[in-house]
C-alpha cells in the first residue's frame, strides 16, 4: 500500500452564501488547494456532501463540480455518511492513492444549507437519522443530541454548565479565523445566557447552520516531493485513516453514552499509525454539540468515561493546553457545513502541522488527529496525520 | 496494486415492492451474496444509491444498510453518481480491496422509487441533470434523452423504428430472467403502436420506474480460492475498473451525440485490461432509453459513428449474435432501479461468465464488459471482467 500525503489545501470562510451556489462554493475551494499544491491537473475528484439532493435538488454533485473546477473528463463521486460525509470522501481518495489507480487525488467537501424553504434543513439533517425509527416520530437531530445530553447530565450527575468550556474555547480560538463563521469569543455569561434551543442544549452548545466548502489534494507519499516547490512547504502524511459504524437509532444502542464507532475507528487509527493517544498534540473533534465533545474524548482515549466534560477548560483543551481540540473554532465557532467539516478538520489540522495557524498555531506540533462523526455517532471516521 | 475477484452475487426481483423499504431490499440481496460466498463477515460495505435522501427521507444510507444486515461496525458509505451510481460503488470496493485496507468488501446498489408522492420520482431523477441550467427550465430526464434521441434521427437520417430491435432484443432476454420487472417478450408491432412519452421516445425505447437491490462480495484475487468452495463455482475476476465524466450539462458538449465520457472509460478500460474490442464476448450496457444503446456502442468502439443503430437485429445482439447485449432483460426488460442497476449489471456479468445465465447463456463466454452511465453521459463507468 502506498502512503499518502497532502501536499494542497483549500477553503471557503463559512457563513450564509446567498449569493453562491454549491458549485461555486466547491469550486472556489478547489481552486485554492489546487494553486496551493502549484498543480492544474488532476486524475480524480472525491466529494463529500450529504444535502445536495434535498436542498438544492442537485445530484450527480461531483461531476458537476469537476467539469465546473476544470476537471472534465476526470473520475468523480460524491461520498455520503451524513455529517462525516467529507472524511468519507478522504477515505475514498485514500483509497485511490494508495491502491495505485490514481496519483493526483482531489478530495472536497461541500455543504449550502442556507437560502432553502424554511424547515427544509431541520428535515434534511433529519435524515442522518433512522427514517423510519426516528425521525418518523418527528424527532429532530437537535432533539436526539439533547436527549443524549440530559442522560449525561442524568447518569453522571454532572452540573447544566459542565460543557460551557467546550464552547467558550471553541469560540476564542474562531475569534482568530478569519475563515470561521463566528469569530468573536463569549464567556461563561454568555453562555448561560443563551437561548434554549432543545433542552438542555442552548444556543451555545449547538453548531449553526451555514455554507462553506473545503478541498484537499493527495497524492501517493513517494511523489510529494515533486509538489512541494517554491513558496510551497512540505508535505503533510496522513498516518491513519480509519472508519467504523453503529447503528444509526440512538435506542438501538447498548448504551447510548459510549460512541462505540468513535472507540472502534480511533484505536484502529492508532493501530494503523503505531501511535498512542498521549503522542497525539492535538485534536480536531467533531463538536456538532457540546455533548459530542465529551462523548468524543471518552470513546477515543482522552478521558474516562463520565469524565469528558472535565476536560472543558483552558488547561486542558486551550491552544497552550494538554490537548487542544477545535483550534480554529471548531464545528461550534468556524462553522458546521455538513458535508464539508471533515475536510475543514483536515484542512485546519494541517495549517497547525505546517506552522500555518496563526495566532491559534499549537507549539511544534508533530502530530495532530481528526475525527468526523455522522449521525449521532453512527458513522465516525478517524484521521491522524504527521510531519 | 491487488488483483480483485468476485466471489459471491445477489440480487432481488425487480418491480414494485410496496411492502419493502430501501433497508429490507438491500438486505435480502446482500445476504443472497453473502451467503453465496459462504461468509457471514466482511470489512466494509459501499452502497450505491441515488435516491434515498430525496424520495425516501433517509440519508446515512450505507450504515442504516450495514447494521440492518449484521455487519455493524465495519465501514460503511454511500457513494452517488446519479445513475451510475452503482458501478461508482463499485470503483470504491475496488480501490478498497486493490490497496489493501480491506479483504472482503461487500458492495450494494438500491433504489426505491416506486411509492413516492406523486412526480417525486420524476423531480428526482431529474436531479442527475444540471439543477440550474436545465432542471430549473422543467426539462425531465426522459426530456433530455428525447432530444438526443430526435438529434440523433434528424443528423443521421434513420427511420423512427431503428431503434426498435434495442427494446426486442431486450424483452426476449428479460422474459427468461426470472428477477426482470417484465417477463415478456415484445414484436415489432408492440414498439410501434406504443404511447409516446416524450416524443420520439416511447414506451417501449424508455426503461421504468422501479424498485431492487443487487450486491456483490469482492476479496483479493490472491485471497479468492479462499471462497470457491463446496457447491460455489470459481471466482471471477475483474480484468479493468475505469471511470470518466463530462459536462452535466447536455447543452456544454462540444458534439451531444457522442459519449465522450464512454470513449475515455472504455479506452482506459481497454488499456488496463489489455483487450481490445473484438475480445469482448457480450456487453452489459446501460439501455435506459433505446437511443443509450446506440451511443453507448459508439463511443465504445462496436460501431462507427451514426451507425449503432444498426446493431439493433438478432445477429448482431442476440445470445448468439456478434456481440450479444443486455442479456438479461438489461434496464428495459430487468428493470432500472437507478442506484442499482450497475450493480445488477455486474452480478448478470458474473451469472454469464460462470455459466448460470440459463435460457440466455451465452456460449462459453471468457470476457464481459459492463457499462454504467449516469446522468444523460456525464458519468460513466466501464468494467471488465474475466474468467
Amino acid at each position: 500500500m502506498r502512503g499518502i500525503s497532502i501536499v494542497g489545501i483549500g477553503q471557503t470562510p463559512v457563513g450564509e452564501h446567498w449569493n453562491l451556489s454549491a458549485r461555486h462554493l466547491a469550486h472556489s475551494a478547489l481552486s485554492a488547494a489546487m494553486q496551493d499544491a502549484n498543480i492544474d491537473r488532476a486524475d480524480a475528484l472525491f466529494v463529500g456532501n450529504m444535502l445536495s439532493g434535498s436542498l438544492l435538488e442537485q445530484e450527480h454533485l461531483a461531476t458537476l463540480i469537476a467539469d465546473f473546477s476544470g476537471l472534465r473528463g476526470v473520475e468523480a463521486a460524491k461520498v455520503e455518511a451524513a455529517c462525516a460525509s467529507g472524511a468519507a470522501a478522504l477515505r475514498v481518495g485514500c483509497m485511490a492513492v494508495a491502491s495505485g489507480m490514481h496519483d493526483v487525488v482531489i478530495v472536497a467537501g461541500v455543504e449550502k444549507m442556507t437560502d432553502t424553504p424554511s424547515g427544509s434543513t431541520t428535515a434534511g439533517l433529519a435524515t442522518a437519522a433512522d427514517a423510519e425509527y426516528e425521525a418518523a416520530h418527528g424527532i429532530t437531530f437537535v432533539g436526539l443530541n439533547a436527549l443524549l445530553m440530559q442522560r449525561y447530565l442524568y447518569e453522571y450527575n454532572v452540573p447544566l454548565d459542565a460543557f460551557a468550556g467546550f464552547s467558550i474555547n471553541a469560540h476564542r480560538n474562531g475569534a482568530n479565523n478569519p475563515n470561521a463563521m463566528f469569530q468573536r469569543a463569549i464567556g461563561l455569561k454568555e453562555y448561560v445566557n443563551a437561548p434554549m434551543i432543545s433542552t438542555p442544549i442552548n444556543m451555545m452548545d449547538s453548531s449553526p447552520v451555514c455554507d462553506g466548502a473545503a478541498a484537499l489534494v493527495l497524492v501517493p507519499t513517494e511523489r510529494a516531493s515533486e509538489f512541494t516547490v517554491g513558496q510551497h512547504r512540505g508535505a503533510v502524511q496522513i498516518l491513519a485513516s480509519a472508519s467504523a459504524t453503529d447503528t444509526l437509532a440512538v435506542h438501538d444502542r447498548k448504551d447510548p453514552l459510549f460512541l462505540e464507532a468513535a472507540y472502534l475507528s480511533s484505536q484502529k487509527a492508532y493501530l494503523q499509525g503505531g501511535i498512542t493517544p498521549d503522542e497525539i498534540d492535538f485534536f480536531e473533534l467533531h463538536d456538532a454539540f457540546t455533548i459530542m465533545s465529551a462523548l468524543s474524548l471518552e470513546a477515543t482515549g482522552f478521558a474516562r468515561r463520565g469524565e469528558g466534560w472535565r476536560m472543558a477548560s483552558d488547561v486542558e483543551i486551550g491552544i497552550g493546553g494538554r490537548l487542544p481540540i477545535s483550534t480554529m473554532g471548531g464545528l461550534k465557532s468556524r462553522g458546521h457545513p455538513v458535508g464539508a467539516t471533515g475536510v475543514y478538520q483536515i484542512v485546519e489540522t494541517v495549517l497547525q502541522l505546517t506552522g500555518q495557524a496563526g495566532k491559534n498555531q499549537v507549539k511544534n506540533p508533530r502530530i495532530g488527529m481528526a475525527q468526523n462523526i455522522g449521525g449521532s455517532g453512527a458513522t465516525i471516521v478517524t484521521h491522524i496525520l504527521g510531519v
